[in-house]
This record gives C-alpha cells, sequence and structure tokens, in this order.
C-alpha cells in the first residue's frame, strides 16, 4: 500500500494523521520512510502542522531528521522541541554532524545544549570538537563495534547482537589490545564464516589500514576510495582506536571538495548556490573582479608603454584578444591537469620532471601550430607579411610560456603548502597576460620599422 | 610482524620468497594485503618476476588483482597467465568490471574469452554489456542475497551464511516474491535483532528506494547520496530484481564526474593526466585553441571595423584586456553556480525565474560598482572626463549582460539536454567578448567628437 503511494499521497496522509490526531497511524508511516524522505515531508509541510509533527516523532527518528538539516533547520526545531526534549534528541545524534552543528552555534547556546545532554556523549562530542575541522577527528563517530583480541568468535558475535542497534557500521569488527590499541580487523562475514570456539586473535588481519585524528578528509576519502571500504578506523597518536569514519561521510566529502574546486577554478569565492540572497551573492564576487579590474589595468599600462607603437600600427589592436584569450586558455588547461593529478598521484622529482617536460613539448606543438596558422592568416587578412611574423612569433612565445606558468605556478604553490586551485587562477592569468603582452608589443616595436 | 613492516620492506620480502620459490611463504604474505596495495607491488615488480608472482597467485586474488589495473595492464596479464588460466580469473572478476574490460577489446578477443569462461558468468556479463554505458545496468553486480517474502529469519539467516563468500554487499538483503518482483528489503542489522520464527514479509521495509537498469550513473549517485546508503537495487522494466549497485562503485563514479566537470570547465579536452604522451595531450588540446584563435579573430574583425576610432584615440586599446577579463569572468562565475545548482536543484519555472532574477540584480550590483570605479581611474590615469565615461558605460553594461549569459546560456542549453558545462564556455566566451567590443566601441564612436 505504502510502496505504491506517491511523495504527495504520502504527505497529505501525515498532515490527515496530524489533523486527525492520530498517533498510531502517523508512526506507522513514519516508520517506512527513510530520514532523507521524512525531512522533505517536513521542510515541505505548512508551519502550523510542524509543531504536533514534531512532537509525534520519535527521539530517534527526531535525530535522523536532525541529520538531514541545514544548521537553521535545525536550531528551528530546537527551539519548537524547547531545553528538556532536545537534550533527548542530541544525545542520540551522531558525534560528527553534533560537532558540526555546535561548532556553529553561539558558545552560550553550544554550552546550555552540552550542559543538557548526558555526560558521555556531551564528553564524546567535545572531544571531537577539538580536532581541526576537515580531519578524520571531526568526521569520525564513535558509534562502533570493538572487540579484544582474546576473545573468540562466539563472543564477538554476542557483542555484535548486542550493539547491532548502537553502532552505524557492521561491516568490520576493529580488535583492540588491553590498551585499547588498534591490533587488527575482522570483517562481519569473517564472523559468519568461522567456527564459534576460534580465537579473534587468529582469524583477524593484522596489517589495518587506518587513519589518524589528524589526517586531512581529503587523504580519508582517497584511503576509503582506493580500498573500497566501507568504513575505516581512527587512531590517537598512542594508536588507541577512538572513532571511524563511514563511507557515506567519505562520500559527502568528496562531492563538497569537487564543488570547492570547481568554485575555485572559477573564482566564485565562497559557496554560491540558488538560493543566496543578491547583494550577498555580488558581494561575494566582488572581491575578484575588482582585482581582475587591476590586473587589467597593469596589461593597460603595459600596452600605453608602447603607445607610440600601436599609434603608428592600429591593427596590432587587432589580434590582441586572440593571444589574450589563447595564452590564458593554455594555461588553463594545464592547470586543470596539475591540480587533479595532485589528489591521485604520489609527488616526487622524477614525477615533476617528467610532466614539466611534457608540458614544454605540449607548449611547442600547440606554439609552432598556432604561430604558423595565425601567420597565414594574418598575412591573408592585412595584406602584411610581417605582421604575420609579429603575430605568430608572439603567439609562438606566449603559448610556451602560458603552458608552462599554468603547470608551473600550481607545483610551486603545492609545495609552499598553499591551495593550487584557489591560488593559481590569479596568478597565472596575471602573468601570462603582462608575459603576452610585452612579448608581442616588444617584437612589434622592433620590427616597428618593417611594419609601416 | 607484518603490521610493521614498510612497503619497501614487504616488496623485497615478496621478490625474495620469488627468488627462493617459496610459495608457502609468498601467500601467507598475499593474505595480508588489500588488492589496492597487491596492484601496487605488482605494478613495481621487475619484469622478470611477473610471471611467477602471477603463478603464485591464487585465482581470486588474481581477480582482485585485475579489477585494480588498468586496461592496458590487464590485457598484459591475460596474456601472462594464457587462456585456460584468464578465463577461470575472469570467472571470478565482478561482472562491472569485467564488462568494462570486455567492452574495450576487439571483438575477435571478446568472443574468445567469453567462449572459454563458464556459461553463467558469460551470460550474466554479456547482459550487462547490453546496457549502455554510464547506466545503473552497467555499473551493477549481481552478487547479492536475495530473499523470499515467504521466508522465515531464521531461513534468511541461513542463506545469508550459505552465501557470506559470495556476495560483494551483505548488508541488505533484497527481498523478492515468487515472479523475482522486488517487494521489500531488510538490513542485516534487523535481521539480527528479530526472532528466528518471524516472517520476513512481517519485518521487512516495503517502500524500497530503487533505480533501474537505465538510470544515468549521476542519479544513482545521487540516491546513495541522499540515503547513505551501502547498496541501492536495481530492477527492469517489469520490476524485476537484476542487480546491485555498492557504495564503493558510486564513490568511483563521483570523483570521474567532479573530474569530467572540472576538465569542461577549464576545457580540456579528453582526460589528460600526468602520463599522457605528448604529442597526444597536445592533440587534445589543439582543437579547442584553434577554435579559440578564430574566435578570437572574429573579435579581431570587429575592432577593425572600429579602425578609425581607435586610430583616433589610440587609449581606447588599453582599456581592452580589462574590459575582456572581467566581462568573461563574471560569465565564468554565474556558470559556475548554475552547473553545480542544475545537479542538485530540481528544476522547474519558478526556481528559473528567480535565478535569472538574482543574477540581473547582481550584474546591476557589480555593473555599478565596477564602473563608477574604473570610471574615476580612467578620468585620474588619462585626464580625460569623457573618456572616463565611456569606459564606466561600457564596462556596466558588458558585466551585466555578461552574467546574464553566464547564467541563461547553460539553462538554455539544459533545456535542449545539451551538457550545459561542456558547451557554455565556448557559447559564453565568444558573446560576451563580441558583444563587449561591440557595446565599448560603440559608445566610443558615438562620443569621439567629445573624446579627441
Amino acid at each position: 500500500m505504502i510502496k505504491d503511494m506517491t511523495e504527495n499521497e504520502i504527505s497529505l496522509y501525515i498532515i490527515k494523521t496530524l489533523k486527525e490526531n492520530k498517533k498510531a497511524e502517523f508512526e506507522a508511516m513514519i516508520d517506512e520512510l527513510q530520514p532523507y524522505d521524512v525531512a522533505k515531508i517536513y521542510q515541505e509541510l505548512p508551519e502550523k502542522h510542524r509543531h504536533r509533527f514534531l512532537l509525534f516523532l520519535k527521539f530517534d527518528v527526531l535525530a535522523d531528521l536532525m541529520e538531514e538539516l541545514d544548521k537553521e533547520e535545525q536550531l528551528d526545531l530546537l527551539n519548537i522541541l524547547g531545553i528538556e526534549k532536545s537534550s533527548k534528541v542530541l544525545n542520540l545524534m551522531d558525534n560528527d554532524d553534533l560537532a558540526t552543528l555546535l561548532h556553529e552555534m553561539s558558545p552560550e547556546k553550544k554550552d546550555s545544549f552540552l550542559s543538557e545532554m548526558n555526560k558521555e556523549e556531551s564528553n564524546a562530542v567535545q572531544d571531537i570538537m577539538k580536532y581541526p575541522p576537515e580531519t578524520a577527528g571531526r568526521l569520525m563517530t564513535n558509534r562502533f563495534v570493538w572487540i579484544r583480541n582474546y576473545y573468540t568468535v562466539r563472543e564477538a558475535v554476542d557483542k555484535l547482537k548486542s550493539f547491532a542497534e548502537y553502532a552505524e557500521s557492521l561491516n568490520y569488527l576493529y580488535v583492540i589490545d588491553e590498551n585499547s590499541r588498534l591490533v587488527g580487523v575482522v570483517s562481519y562475514r569473517d564472523l559468519l564464516l568461522a567456527e564459534p570456539g576460534e580465537k579473534i586473535n587468529e582469524i583477524m588481519y593484522e596489517r589495518v589500514i587506518y587513519v589518524t585524528v589528524t589526517t586531512d578528509q581529503e587523504v580519508v576519502a582517497q584511503t576509503v576510495e582506493r580500498y573500497d571500504f566501507i568504513a575505516v578506523p581512527v587512531v590517537d597518536e598512542d594508536h588507541v582506536l577512538v572513532g571511524i569514519v563511514t563511507v557515506d561521510d567519505v562520500l559527502d566529502v568528496v562531492i563538497k571538495e569537487a564543488n570547492e574546486d570547481i568554485e575555485k577554478l572559477s573564482a566564485s569565492g565562497k559557496a554560491i548556490d540558488f538560493e543566496t540572497k543578491t547583494l550577498v551573492a555580488a558581494a561575494r564576487r566582488l572581491p575578484w573582479l575588482i582585482l581582475l579590474l587591476f590586473i587589467g589595468l597593469i596589461s593597460g599600462r603595459i600596452i600605453s608603454g608602447f603607445e607610440e607603437t600601436l599609434q603608428k600600427v592600429v591593427a596590432l589592436a587587432f589580434f590582441m584578444p586572440m593571444i589574450a584569450g589563447m595564452t590564458g586558455n593554455t594555461g588553463t588547461q594545464s592547470l586543470a591537469v596539475v591540480v587533479r593529478g595532485l589528489i591521485s598521484h604520489d609527488i616526487n622529482k622524477k614525477v615533476i620532471f617528467r610532466l614539466v617536460m611534457r608540458e614544454l613539448g605540449v607548449g611547442i606543438c600547440i606554439g609552432v601550430t598556432c604561430a604558423v596558422l595565425i601567420s597565414i592568416i594574418a598575412y591573408i587578412w592585412r595584406g602584411n607579411f610581417i605582421l604575420g611574423i609579429v603575430v605568430g612569433c608572439s603567439l609562438f612565445f606566449t603559448l610556451i610560456i602560458g603552458t608552462l606558468a599554468g603547470t608551473v605556478i600550481p607545483l610551486i604553490l603545492y609545495r609552499l603548502k598553499i591551495d593550487p586551485a584557489v591560488a593559481s587562477g590569479p596568478l597565472i592569468t596575471t602573468l601570462n597576460d603582462i608575459f603576452s603582452l610585452l612579448t608581442y608589443f616588444g617584437i612589434a616595436t622592433m620590427f616597428l620599422q618593417y611594419l609601416v
């Protein structure tokens, strides 16, 4: 019955049960829905029904719902619930989501919530918040099952059963020694296939792939992706197991990081989406545009230094957009290759050398091809052979340098521990513009007597 | 012991066991390694040891190894093994990876491998290959556990145990009726917590979230991401359960799609990475650059139409790079917002209208700000008030149109079912260049008498 209902029909049914105060039917319907769906219904629910909706929901469902909402919606929901009910919900939330929520609150609000929560959960989430953002320590959850290396398979299975409700991920059971240090891992598949009397330390994998609390989230994502893991254990500096990062959080990280890369490469500044208000969006885009305005004036100043040459051969201006556009674009192409490659490759002197040599070769190939092409076109168009040579030579040199700049600059920034995706854009654009104009007008001025 | 060894030490140990022909020690070490690590060792192994390395590996490890290699390495490995051993390995590979490998072979090779494989696996992978690439049908695997809705919990757990080795994912058991249609799902956690005598159709979720064989892989990824699933079931047009897509494949899809978006936005063409050969990389980048060359010449032709104006007021050339750069960039900023938003938002008339209005507002804000700024600067620099007005007005209009173009063009392409990320770049660049030049020189020509 429910599986054949559309989203609309489900929403209407929910509203009906709220109006008619039929809690049992309400709960039966909610039980069949995923957290994402409950959140969608909640977000589209008319204001007047929200209070009862929240009151009807069980606390564990409320916790799941909280994890699907954005910050404003979360605070709004906690307001409606009141302090006492809120703390029950916060106790049930996953620590990583809770840490994110508390992190963005004012200190007073945060402390008042923390003091209402039960002590163990409160301590756990405060521990997480000690770690820097975008590290494994912040992403991890403490809802996992650990077993001692001296357990038998039967004891491990029993523990698994008793923790089945609590644990976020049951795929891997991490094995710790008497000092809580991570010493091995068994998958629950291994448990299913083993004899009940076997000892854990006989069947466990000793060579556990792990990350540390300070590991960057991109490296965590890379690890999970390489090994096709469902979760990865997190240890502290004493190799004590303190949490796990699950693959769904990794998926969210990858998507978020991909969006950030796209933002940076197109210099849109801090995240702008369809909902951002006009003035806010304009304010976020202006800084970069104003910077470009001044960089553009540097180019203008350079051209004005060759005012005499330009006055004598106005046709030189006709090729400016083309040279600038192509030089800029070859730089961007190289930049994109390097930025993506830095994520998935191990970087050493040999890799860098080969890459730079390859890009030099590419620059020469496209430089020669485009230079010859434009020389012919310029000659045919303006009937001036020397003009063709001047434009062709300029394009040749600027394409090579542009390609190399797009390769070398992000590598240098990476070495200086600056994020290449965000800083390379402006640097490469500026340098390529300046260089291409100097080259172009420089060569034109050298051949001025032959051009007129 | 092994857990303390570095990668280098493990490699050396492996080579030692190969040289001394100690198969048992070799196998004991390999047993402790993840497929990704075995692949890394294999790739760095000196040629002379590869044959024995492969002969020593068990067939299931060889299948896992195959799934970590790229196409050339896979074909190389199959060559070394020979037809008979290869078919044993192919029988054990996951169907989705197998389909990818076979798809890229010549038809003769593909047929010869398929005929050597066991019939069931061969049919399964040929079925997958009927589906279009980048769909759920191609990503899915048939290694999952299904149960009938009339089973008891005890029978389901028994089936789980017997399939524990075979199934790729054991988190969810999909429930089918007597016609093999998908009717429900139970999680392994639910089984652990239920009474052995309960019936499956009493405890199962009926409202199963699923995808169809033709669902695009980006939508599959979106579904897994929204619901935090470990796997999602795939049904055909009769709602018969035919496979599952696991989260590790989704993670790979998301990363690949993100890279493709970055490539498209920076117009690097087909994937270029650190390994691509010089001539190949140049050949992949040239088409776009040559297109830019001709687009640049269109701009040049427009400027040449205003040759007289330019001859009289050469200073107009000084502001060309700035206007072009800013107009282009505001277009790219808007483009990035739209491209990202199209992935995560539902698009309807209301959303589009609000977005275009917002972008118009943003264009006006940044247009006014930058126009005023540049007017002042141009006046101070060149001492010519009218020049400042001309440049400022041009910038005002081109920034508004540039921002709108960057918003409207991808939306139009999206409506025409053309990928906005790949086609918008050139269109927006071209249109913005042409428009900004026409506006700039048009206004300058109108005010020419006041400029000189």
